[in-house]
């Protein structure tokens, strides 16, 4: 999806992809007038023709990657989050830093307008300072039990993005956490000491209150949305539909269910991120989702799991 | 209805109900408190002890009790329409007037919450001088056969109603008149030369256009919208649900369907009629809705009549 | 108001009303219809003439009021809580057990059609079980410190309705409860002790999880929203407005904010709350809001204070 | 903004473009990808590489590129209207038919989601055989005075969108008009025989009726909005805004304006469009919008017209 966003643009080449499943890879970038498909990311990694990279892969080879292109001098664009631990995500925030390469993380929902347009308008003072941060963010279907195996559980895996969306809203950091969860979904879960079903409860350094529900399954499909309230009113952002239309009739008056999930309803904030980030990298600014946005929000989620696990809220020192 | 909303106000007292089908009126009269149920309502219009009358009977017979009643000195509240016959109609009038009681008509939709917002803002301005009225109002079910054969035909009978909101929120009087019909609901209408589904557009002294359609028959309910729109914006009321309840599910999204008929979309509305009848008497103030509104909108109905048959816009003299 | 509607009930019969500021007293009760008014409620308690009574005075009074009418065989309507304490509480119950009168507590918005409709749905099983439960409960304004100060604290005040809320959308018991909170409308609240906004997390005995969160002052308006997520759907209720009108103009699409406060928010629902206590006293059929529920919700009101105090989670053991 | 569109296409190639106005073209071209820019049309037509050509000049050259390229055997896709003149219509569908070309005509709006999911399911059956078509149609802003001069007037320019749309809706030709209009935005279209505000009634040969309100400035931004009401039920399409960001304030509940206008509410409709064009070209398969659709939406321009002028219903003839 990035590649083909990122050929559409202006002023971009899109010099090579790699995957270690090459089953059918040259031709499908072929398509995209990509000409380099390859097995081996290091030969691109260390292509001086390139500028930056991006890491779209599974999250355990993410910090060996970012190492390596920072190292190598390219600008960096990766999926959250960066690793399954703490200290590994360091490690690869310091070659960055010492590199002095630009890295951008994958909290694509920064960038979606409505979202967006929230933010916004709580940075300009609308609500005032926010009381109450509410974000519900349900899967329209729970993910493979391979991937669940290995996705290092909720809260890095989904969770994750409603921690940094509550920081990107709030405008302040998370200083302890409560999580409560449930296997409601599918006992799958269980098996793999996870949950499908959770509320996490965060408090913020200015005193405001968030909370986050999740559930891995909304037989409705993507279910997003967002609420900051303040002592001035109540920012709200509802889930998109695919149309407009609506029918009145005998059984009630009926309207599109939200679009199905994160590739439907973040098609323009993949769209955006990428711009932002070829912006970013052309013009020199500052990326609008840092490598420490990233840091923040894997502490938040091991501080739930750990609060999920020991059933008591758990601080986040600054 | 409206003995049961008069008895439920304060300084009100319900002397009497006459009805030509007396079968128990008597117990249902007591029920609400009224001791004296006729079948001869000339008794309550002559008894000096009553102040005013309602006049709720076949249209045919408003123009006579209107006359008897405004002789006797009483005030009066009529349904609408005064008559089947603009001369008729004029004549009730002459005689309110030389009686000099005070003459409500029943235009209930001016006292819907929704739509008397809609209307005082656009008094207040808001939206400039009105360029564009569009009125949906359509029924939840066809009259019986024995009922539209005396109705007098859709646009005085249903479309009246409109008219009048259309003046209302104008606040210009009709100047021209196109009515369009058909028999698509049910063909019972045709052996009356009558239409079930109509659209009207209206011509307003101010340069403003309007336009109305109806149908006899919404399977979802009620159908009660109206929208003025003008240089500053527009102004738009929307059905009014028994219930703010929403359900997301595979199907789609899915809440309630209109209230279903006028009893319950205009339930608010009878009352406040009442209240603002009640008070008309009591303080001398002048009605909310007068015998010339109800003039005027048997003048546009007839017109429309007019241009239906004619298939040609109708003008009406000032 | 209990009084207001009770008159205008057919069958009922209000025979007097107690207050403890007599000023304007008797003029306002017998505007209403109501021949005695006195500060001396224990009159009414036992007078045979009376079936029931309603106790609406300050919370401190309600268990001695309680045990007094129950002895003196009155059906009871009491408002919420009972009292501050468990002990207490159960002293009341014991008594209207012992006396074989009904009892029901005033928990008022399980008649709002909007939420009722939300848990007749849930109970038919339109969404399967729940798995989480959100209610969002906000008033207009702060009450005066005065109130405050002999509250009980924003739960057994405030939340104690979403409490039982929970309880009635979710028909399971809660088992667990963290609550979290802050002084952030008005530094009043914490001169008693006592939180302005908050949080709470739910632990149902089917495994569902519901939030809450409250605040003293919403500038909107009273915002009273709920929903139920399920393994087929998601029922909701959002707020109600005074009218359906809506303006679009150069500044954007903009509607009525919610009603004001309870009185306009739940004036059906307290007119039907009265309707069903009236006929199970009639009737003898059992109360739709029993002093069990009272006493469950009074019981997660102080598991809730309890645990803002430890910054824990506290269990209710069955 | 086609050019735009159809070089993100895989298996389309854009071989050049021309203008009269060449200022800043052939930059404009390259930076699009295109290389050739020209100001003679007839190298494109005549370039024998060239499969199909887009129309997009000035309607008064619309027919007579249409003739040449159709003689060239080129593809064409037109803007609407063809012509301001029935004849030259005709004699440019005559040479597209001699010539065995397909013609596709730009009512864009049949592309967009909304409305073409109702029209969807009023093909399915989901409300029967429609009985009322309502159409909104309001620019933001009026044009230039200089495009209103050549624009042919309101019906040709703009309401021949909502006549396709009609038809496109309802399955039906019309048989019928009566058209309303006035000056009421800009007294510059009264300079040239025009009106900025008109509402449209259509009869149908099915016997439904239509009516269509336009206006040349809606402040509030694009408003199209459309309606389909049958016995069983109303399908209808909102406006779309740009976010559903949503603001509850001590003012109200404010949202987004609809989006400003057809380039922003119809983007993805134009992608559609061409997408659709290209698929028929390359498959051989029949285009959705005929020449057939343009020419009786400019029959129906043309009776609103004179119905206007002469201000009584005009007859379609089959």
């Amino acid at each position: 999806m990035h590649a083909a966003n990122l050929v559409r643009m202006s002023g971009v080449e899109v010099k090579g992809i790699s995957d270690i499943r090459t089953d059918g890879l040259a031709e499908w970038a072929a398509s995209l007038g990509i000409s380099r498909a390859t097995d081996d990311y290091r030969q691109l990694v260390d292509d001086p023709e390139i500028d930056a990279v991006l890491v779209c892969s599974s999250t355990d080879t993410h910090s060996d990657i970012i190492v390596q292109a920072a190292r190598a001098g390219k600008h960096i664009f990766c999926e959250k989050p960066i690793s399954f631990d703490l200290a590994e995500t360091e490690r690869a925030l310091e070659a960055v830093r010492q590199a002095g390469v630009k890295l951008q993380v994958g909290f694509v929902r920064r960038f979606d307008p409505s979202f967006k347009q929230v933010r916004d308008k709580v940075r300009e003072g609308v609500i005032g300072e926010p009381h109450l941060i509410r974000i519900t963010a349900r899967d329209p279907a729970p993910p493979s039990e391979e991937y669940v195996k290995v996705s290092g559980g909720i809260f890095i895996d989904m969770t994750i993005h409603d921690f940094d969306m509550a920081r990107y809203l709030s405008g302040s950091e998370v200083v302890e956490v409560y999580a409560s969860g449930a296997v409601l979904v599918d006992p799958m879960f269980e098996r793999h000491s996870d949950v499908d079903t959770a509320v996490t409860v965060l408090k913020f350094a200015n005193g405001a209150i968030g909370v986050i529900d999740n559930s891995r399954r909304a037989v409705y499909g993507y279910d997003q949305r967002i609420e900051v309230f303040g002592p001035k009113g109540c920012l709200m952002a509802d889930n998109v539909a695919p149309t407009q239309a609506r029918l009145m009739s005998a059984d009630g008056v009926i309207s599109d269910k939200p679009l199905y999930f994160f590739r439907e309803r973040y098609q323009e904030a993949f769209v955006r991120e990428m711009e932002a980030f070829v912006e970013c990298v052309r013009d020199g600014r500052d990326v609008p989702v840092s490598g420490y946005d990233a840091y923040q929000a894997e502490r938040i989620a091991h501080a739930a799991r750990k609060s999920l696990r020991e059933n008591k809220p758990v601080q986040l020192n600054a």
